[in-house]
C-alpha cells in the first residue's frame, strides 16, 4: 500500500490517504482480505498524527471499503470493489428515499469519471463566477449583508423578481413574493404550509422526482395524471379531481422535467377551471420558463390566474447558479402569511448576502445576456442528444425537448429500465431510471436523459457506449422472448 | 407630501417614495385622511414611470398605511402610526404565527430607532467580513463553489466542523455530521425525520420559540418540563417519561436559550439515563455552547452519550454571521440516512460557496480569535444589562447568564408581561413577553432580554426606558389591587 502525502495541497491529509487507498481497492491493488499497515506504522513512516490516520481508516470503513477486526487489523473488505453509488443496491424508490433520491444522484456524480445524463444540472463551465464576485463585493461593502435580514425576502430581491416575472406575464407585487432556498423548499413550505397529514395530492406523470420525496416525508398521498406530449391530460386531471379530491395540482408547464415539453395552449384555461372548480390549488413550478430553446414559452399558467389559485415557483438554480440557493413563491395573498410561517419554521430566512448579490446581478442587467448565452449551449447539447439517439439508439422513442435541461426517452419494449441503468452505470453512463418520476416507482420502460452538465462531444460518446448497452439487451431478449401479454396463461 | 428622488443612490427609486412618504406619515405631517396625489402627477413630476409610483403605492397600502379608495384616491389610513410590528396587535402565540414568531421579531427591528432587546442576534459591527469575504474569494477561485455540491454537506466544512467539536468534548467523523440551514433547520430536520404526526415531544420551560414552530407545523403535540437554576429538572423529566411518552427532548443544555444557564453537572448523567431507558432521542442545540463568558463551558451532553441517544445541533449563525445559513448535526449513524433525506427534501443542499468559504475560514484558524472578542463583547452587554436592571428595574428577579446572548427575567407579581411588553414597545424597546417560550403560550410574568445587538449605553437607556414602564405598571396595581388567589371567591 502507498501513500504519498503532499503538505502543500488544499486536500487535507486525511483525505489524501483516503483517496489514495480507496483508488488502490478499486483498481485491485490491494485486493479483498488484504491488511492494511497498522496506523502507528503509517503515522511514524509519514510523520502523521495517529488520529489523522485513524480518521482515514474509520473513513475507509464507513465506505464498506475495509473492515476493521478487533485484535487483528483492518482488512479490505470481500466486495468492496463498485460498493459506492452502484445502482444494483437502488432497487426501489424507498431504498433510494433512506439516502434520499437526489442524494443517489449526488453521489453517482462523484464516482469516477462518469458521464453523467443524471442530473439536471446547469452547466458547471457557464456558471457566471466574476459577475456573482463583483456583486458578493459590493453587497459586503454594506451594512446588512451578513445579518438575518426579514423573514420574507430581502425587498430589493423581492423587487428584482418581480420585474423578472413580467417577462412570463406574471405580475406580482413585492410583497406577494416570498424568497425560498430554491424551487425544492418552494414547494416543501407550500405542502408544509397548505396540506395535513394524509391529504392527496396530483402530480403530473412523469413529474420532478423532488416532489414525491417532500409528499413521502409530510405523509401525502400522491396520484399521477397522465400526461401526453400536449403536457397533462385535462380529462384525466378532471377524473382524478372528482374521484380523489386532490388538495392541490403539482406540475412543471413550461419546458418540463423530464420531457422539455409545454403544456398545450387549449388545456391551460380548461385546466385552471378545473382546478378552480374543485377548489384545487395549482402548483406551477416554472424553474425553466426562461429557459427554451428558441422562440420565448407561452406566459406562465400564473399570468392567467383570474381566480386566484396558483402559487407560482420559481428558482435560480437553473438560471444562475445552484449554489445561491434562491428561489421565490409568489402566492395568493391570503396564502403568504402560512407560507411565511412555514419557510420560517423551516430555516428562518435564506442567506442575505446571497439575497443582495443576487438582487445586485439582477439589477445590473446581468441575467439577459447570461440566459441567451446558456440557452444556446443548452440547446446544442440537446440536439447533440437528438442525433446521438437517432444513430446510436434507434430502436427508443422520444421527442425534441423545447427547453429545460433534460428529455425523457421510451426504451424499447421487453427492456428492463432498471437493469439497463445498472448496465449502463457500469458502463460509465449515469442516468435516470423513469420509474424514479412516478409515484408508483414502478417501470414504465423510460429513462431519464439530462444534457446541461455534459459538453456535446461527450454527449455523443455517452449515447455510443448506452448504444452498445441496449444492443446487449435486445439480443438478450430475442434469446429469450418476453411473453405478449395477449398470450398469457392464467396463473391458476 | 415631499418626495426627493436620489438617482444616484442604491436605494431603488421605488423604494425611496415608499420610506419617504412612510415617514411623513408616521411622524404625523400627513395625517390620516390626507388625499395622497395622483400617481400620475407625481409620475410627471419627477419623470418617472406610473408603474414606479404605482408600485409605491401598493406597498404603502400593503403595510396598512394608505387606503385606496376606487374612484377617489389614495388616503393616509386612520390609525396608521405605529401599526407595524406593533404587539397590540400580537395577543396569542397563534397570532404571532400567522406571520411566524421570528418573523414578528424581525419586523419589531426593521421599524424606526427601537432599542432592540427581542432578537439574540449576534453583533453587526462584530460580523467577520474581511476574513469572510477572502475566503469566499478563494474558494470561486475552484471549480465547484458554485453548483450543488453532496446533498450532505461538502467534506472539507465537515471535517472541520469535526475538529471543532472537539472543544465540547464530542468526537464526531465528518461522516456522521450533516451540514444544515442553521440549528433551525437542523431542528426541522429531526423533528420531521424522527417524529410522525401526532407524536409528543417534551422541551425545557421556557425553551428556544423556533421549536415551538417546527413542533406546530409538524402536527407534534409539545410538553413543556420546568427548568431551575440547575436547567431542566430531572425528577419532572422522568414523570414526563413515564406519563407522556415523549418520542423525544429538546433542550439547550449549554447557555440556555432565554436563560444563559448551564444543565448542573449531576443532572447529566441522570438524564442520559432516563432518555435511554424510555426510548427518548435526546435533542442538544449547543449552538452557545463556544460562548460561555469566562471559563470554558463543561463539555456537552453528547461527549457522554455512550449509548448513543443525542443528536448534536450546532449553528454559525451567532459564532461566525447568521447570512452564512449553515449548522450542523451530528447523529448516531442510524439515524443519518433519514436526516439526510430530510434535508435533501427540505431544501437539497446548503449553499456550496458558503461551505466552501467557511471551511477555509475555520481551517485558517480564524474562529479561536474571533470568538474571544466576541465572549468579551457579549459579557460586557450582559453586565451592562445587569447593572441596569438593578438600578432601574430592582422589583425584578432575574440571574446573572453564563454565556448566550439573552437573559430571563422576572417581573414584579401582578404585571402584565403582555402589557409591559406593549407599553415597553410603545417607549421604544422591544423584547419578548415570555409566554412565547412556553408551550403554552400563557403568560409567566417572564421576559426574554437579549443584549447581542446593542453597545452598553443603549442597553443602558433602554433599561431606564422600560424602568419608567414598569413604575407605571406598579402604580396602577397598588391603586386596583390584583385579588389574591386565597381570597377569591368563586364565580357562580
Amino acid at each position: 500500500m502507498d501513500v504519498t502525502i503532499r503538505r502543500d495541497a488544499t486536500t487535507p491529509i486525511y483525505r489524501q490517504i483516503v483517496e489514495q487507498v480507496r483508488d488502490q481497492i478499486v483498481s485491485g491493488v490491494l485486493p479483498a482480505g488484504f491488511r492494511l499497515p497498522p496506523v502507528r506504522q503509517i503515522a511514524a513512516q509519514q510523520g502523521l498524527t495517529r488520529l489523522t490516520v485513524h480518521s482515514a481508516y474509520a473513513e475507509l470503513q464507513a465506505q464498506g471499503l475495509v473492515e476493521a477486526q478487533v485484535g487483528r487489523g483492518t482488512f479490505v473488505a470481500p466486495g468492496a470493489i463498485g460498493h459506492e453509488g452502484n445502482p444494483d443496491r437502488v432497487s426501489s424508490r424507498s431504498e433510494w428515499m433512506k439516502g434520499g433520491l437526489i442524494a443517489g444522484l449526488l453521489r453517482a456524480d462523484a464516482s469516477r469519471d462518469m458521464i453523467s445524463f443524471a442530473q439536471a444540472f446547469p452547466a458547471p463551465e457557464a456558471l457566471p463566477v466574476r459577475e456573482l464576485e463583483r456583486a458578493m463585493r459590493a453587497v459586503l461593502k454594506g451594512s446588512n449583508a451578513l445579518g438575518y435580514g426579514p423573514m420574507q425576502g430581502h425587498v430589493e430581491l423581492r423587487e428584482a423578481i418581480a420585474a423578472l416575472v413580467l417577462e412570463r406575464g406574471v405580475s406580482a407585487r413585492p410583497d406577494n413574493i416570498l424568497v425560498t432556498a430554491g424551487a425544492q423548499q418552494g414547494i416543501d413550505v407550500v405542502l408544509g404550509a397548505c396540506t395535513q397529514p394524509g391529504d392527496t395530492i396530483a402530480v403530473e406523470e412523469p413529474t420532478y422526482p423532488g416532489i414525491l420525496d417532500v409528499a413521502a416525508l409530510r405523509h401525502l398521498k400522491v396520484i399521477g395524471v397522465p400526461a401526453d406530449e400536449g403536457g397533462i391530460r385535462v380529462d384525466a386531471l378532471r377524473t382524478t379531481c372528482t374521484s380523489h379530491r386532490p388538495r392541490l395540482l403539482y406540475l412543471v408547464p413550461t419546458c418540463s422535467n423530464p420531457a422539455g415539453r409545454t403544456l398545450a395552449q387549449e388545456r391551460r384555461a380548461a385546466l385552471l377551471h378545473l382546478a378552480h372548480a374543485h377548489g384545487v390549488t395549482v402548483v406551477e413550478d416554472d424553474i425553466y420558463g426562461l429557459l427554451p430553446f428558441d422562440a420565448p414559452a407561452p406566459p406562465a399558467l400564473k399570468s392567467d390566474d383570474a381566480a386566484d389559485v396558483v402559487i407560482y415557483v420559481i428558482s435560480f438554480s437553473k438560471m444562475v447558479a445552484p449554489a445561491l440557493r434562491i428561489g421565490g413563491l409568489i402566492a395568493p395573498p391570503s396564502l403568504l402569511p402560512g407560507l411565511a410561517a412555514a419557510k420560517g419554521s423551516s430555516d428562518l430566512v435564506c442567506s442575505s448576502l446571497l439575497q443582495l448579490a443576487l438582487a445586485g446581478y439582477l439589477r445590473q442587467g446581468h441575467l439577459a445576456p447570461h440566459l441567451r448565452a446558456v440557452r444556446d449551449m443548452y440547446r446544442e447539447r440537446a440536439e447533440a442528444m437528438c442525433r446521438g439517439l437517432e444513430r446510436y439508439l434507434p430502436a427508443c422513442r422520444w421527442s425534441r425537448p423545447e427547453g429545460g435541461l433534460s428529455m425523457w426517452v421510451r426504451l424499447p419494449d421487453g427492456v428492463s429500465e432498471r437493469d439497463f441503468a445498472t448496465d449502463a452505470f457500469r458502463a460509465g453512463v449515469a442516468l435516470v431510471p423513469g420509474g424514479m418520476l412516478f409515484p408508483d416507482a414502478q417501470q414504465h420502460g423510460h429513462m431519464r436523459l439530462s444534457f446541461g452538465t455534459e459538453p456535446p462531444e461527450r454527449i455523443e460518446r455517452g449515447l455510443r457506449l448506452l448504444g452498445r448497452v441496449l444492443e446487449g439487451h435486445l439480443r438478450r431478449n430475442s434469446a429469450a422472448p418476453v411473453m405478449a401479454h395477449g398470450t398469457a396463461s392464467p396463473l391458476v
